[in-house]
């Protein structure tokens, strides 16, 4: 069997972001949480929220080590802080959020793994759950199951999705990896030189992004990206895939003239590219 | 009865933003205390306080937790700090300035509360009280009076202000409005997609705003630009209209390139806009 | 006696700001000590320093309350920080610089005054002076005597100046401060809409100025760029001069298309400003 | 006998800096630690760690004074950040670090002393050490022997190679130099007006730099150029002479508009010269 795999282009950007209705509130952009930020990694929950607000989310709260308050505020005075060693404040923000983006910094220690695991017990029907980074080790290492009622979108680059679905980065084919996908119940990006998308028993490929982009923080700020389109643009598997374009889009235009792409560019060149690339 | 409704329009900006005279000094453009910033919410009076000294404030002070100091200073070394757990240091400062802005980020809890009644305790005829955010909430859910002698402002969006007036949002009509805030003694701006402004007994409606603004943090930046254009300009309920009007002006404009606008984008857009639009 | 004034014009630019000698390294430009920067005015002492470092001043450490670490850092990792309160690590520094700026949000409390006085009497003969803000406060209220064998620099408001000459803002004139100022031995820059230098028994005017400069924190950094011209060109009163005009013709220039002019902005324009005006 | 100096131009750009291949990922371009940074000095080791950022290193982790934690990721939350405290963190990212920079703000106490011989003490074959400020200070003070099996970088600037070499700056020669590098097995970057580089035997002597240049920091950025330089490009030699020669071409395209050029402009100038000298 060879599986079918369709293009990732252009058109995905005004199938999916739409001119905002003129009687709309910040309500209306929705609500996301963002979970990450040990005391070692806090700049990739930071670099994660900058391209939720970025991307336009209506309220972002941004549950991290408490030593990354003052950073977190001095890039984005637009999110809310809470302490993740307060856990009785940050869980009915996370039960009440539309989205929640789990895994930019976490870590992997213990500490990390009760919050993942409390996150998961949290996570409700209503709700779009994306889970990036040392949140995937910490699901692979612990086999743990993905929550049932939540839509589930997992980001991994290669070596995390080998080892949350058990295939050797040589072994992952479209074949391969859908089969995986299937048992888990979740939308699935496969970030690499050529990014996979497996959503709705469809596989997509994206047909952007650069070498310019191999630096640390990519993957935090695709996951912010990721988390801010699903809670803006309703139909999930469609707004990953515009995530997924959108950033490497901006980075192949950065990367013009650049030799190199800060991700917190990226973020920060969203509102005008959305704004570019918006269905009329 | 149907009350009469004047829109806002560009003239109320020459009408209100001057020329300043040459031989002035920064006494000459008012002193103000904003007060607000909860650990949580520390973003919020950031905000505000931005958009007080990007509207040109003479001296501004803002009063916050004591988690907020170092990212205040990273967005504004132009304003002074506060520790809101020091009342005494925060007293005086307080009773003299010309206006006071009390609510952004500020919280709920009891000690929101207690320095909510502290300011209010201390207004005084000589004084602009702008009240925003969950500074408003606690005076509904409190059954607060508001200072007899200050002149109050307050800047609900629907929902505080139907928690302040008891006016369901469907209810919420000029005509209904109108009466409640006759009860209130306070210039009263009811934030929405067309924002109006309740204020010596006349209803104003704002003819700008954009969608591009339904993100957290706009009526932060509101209820700073409000503190910072009436301790400018001395008719008051003008300039109050005046940082209405500017407030959405400046966002249609960022809008006509950005999907979404950013809160900061607005304040720092301010010097500019007001050279613009200034009075010969 | 009518004392003669005599006009700042741009050409004192180009006789102060000599190109560089191609053969330079950074003691060649001067080593800066800043001192203020309490717990609420931290604001002042990383405005002053970032006039220091961006006029072009060699090597530049601040000492300063240590809450203030992280924000001046986030303006200027250039910068070096002391903590004040371990004034064994900061005595060798301050005996050893060129240049010490002192008064930038220092305050008027005891450990204010404690460091004054340390200062004054670390003060030497190859050490340039400069004191402002609040150190003037705490000069006239407690009578100190300026240090003997330091070329000293004061930067008072008039109200500042009111304090340590004695004579009411009504009634400084050329010749009443004149009289003041010899008995001083110090270059004095008393700053209002037109501000005065007075050096070696002269009198300056400066010419350029605009209200769009009446906000917090213009004379911080007005003393920090004193400094900074000070430590790179030999002739004292010239140079202070020469940052007298650079500080307004900054401002008149964004003034052109700005409201308000913010402190840090002049400093950032010191660079290209500089260059343009250096003599060949 | 006179050395040979050969001169450093622009073509050694072409040369080192390569067209990124299309399929390469962020372990590509290296993992780095920048060693640095005490409580004093912290700006120092942000500058240092922004250079290796923005030339492109892959992973950069920056391992501090946790003092410095906040303004690290204020200016570059692409960073990972460690303790210098918890040295167990750091000894397993100092092992795996394809390039080690040490000495940026490291200070000369125990504790700095201490960590600099813990590095040294790690120092592998595979890894190259870059040896820059107080390390150097360290290293001649406590007669330190170099890493046997690493590739060693020095840069000091002619004081820190008097220290080093024992040479005093008005005899350090071409051929005095050498003879000192050939016992040092390292190569050397002299750092002055024209700065010079001993590596393989040869002599280089760069062709740019600007006395806008004299300004504290300078030295910091180009030790984490050439951090993120040898880290990237597989010729070590020719991979410092770049960095070398960028710093400066850098810094004198600035200067033309510039009277000062501060450090933190260089690295953010890099991913746009990079491209532009790119080899296609």
């Amino acid at each position: 069997m060879m599986a079918k795999v369709t293009k990732i282009t252009k058109t995905i950007l005004t199938d999916v972001i739409r001119k905002r209705p003129a009687n709309s509130f910040k309500g209306t952009y929705g609500k996301i949480a963002l979970i990450g930020g040990s005391r070692n990694f806090g700049g990739a929950i930071i670099m994660a929220s900058l391209a939720a607000v970025y991307s336009g989310a209506g309220l972002v709260t941004t549950i991290t080590d408490p030593s990354n308050q003052t950073s977190l505020h001095d890039w984005l005075p637009e999110a809310m802080f809470v302490d993740w060693d307060q856990f009785e404040q940050a869980e009915p923000i996370i039960k009440a959020a539309d989205v929640v983006v789990i895994g930019p910094g976490l870590g992997t220690d213990n500490h990390a793994f009760d919050i993942l695991t409390k996150v998961f017990g949290l996570a409700h029907k209503d709700q779009k759950l994306v889970i990036d980074g040392s949140a995937l080790t910490l699901l692979a290492s612990n086999n743990l199951s993905l929550p049932k009622d939540s839509t589930n979108i997992l980001t991994p680059h290669q070596m995390e999705w080998q080892r949350v679905s058990g295939i050797k980065i040589a072994d992952q084919t479209p074949d391969t990896n859908q089969a995986a996908v299937q048992k888990l119940n979740a939308i699935t990006v496969v970030k690499s030189h050529r990014t996979q998308v497996y959503a709705d028993g469809q596989i997509f490929e994206n047909t952007g992004g650069t070498p310019a982009q191999a630096t640390g923080g990519m993957g935090d700020t695709l996951a912010g990206m990721v988390g801010g389109f699903v809670a803006q643009f309703s139909d999930t598997p469609k707004a990953v895939l515009a995530a997924v374009y959108s950033h490497s889009a901006i980075a192949d235009k950065l990367a013009e003239k650049q030799y190199v792409v800060l991700p917190h560019q990226i973020s920060e060149s969203l509102p005008k590219f959305m704004h570019k690339h918006q269905a009329e």
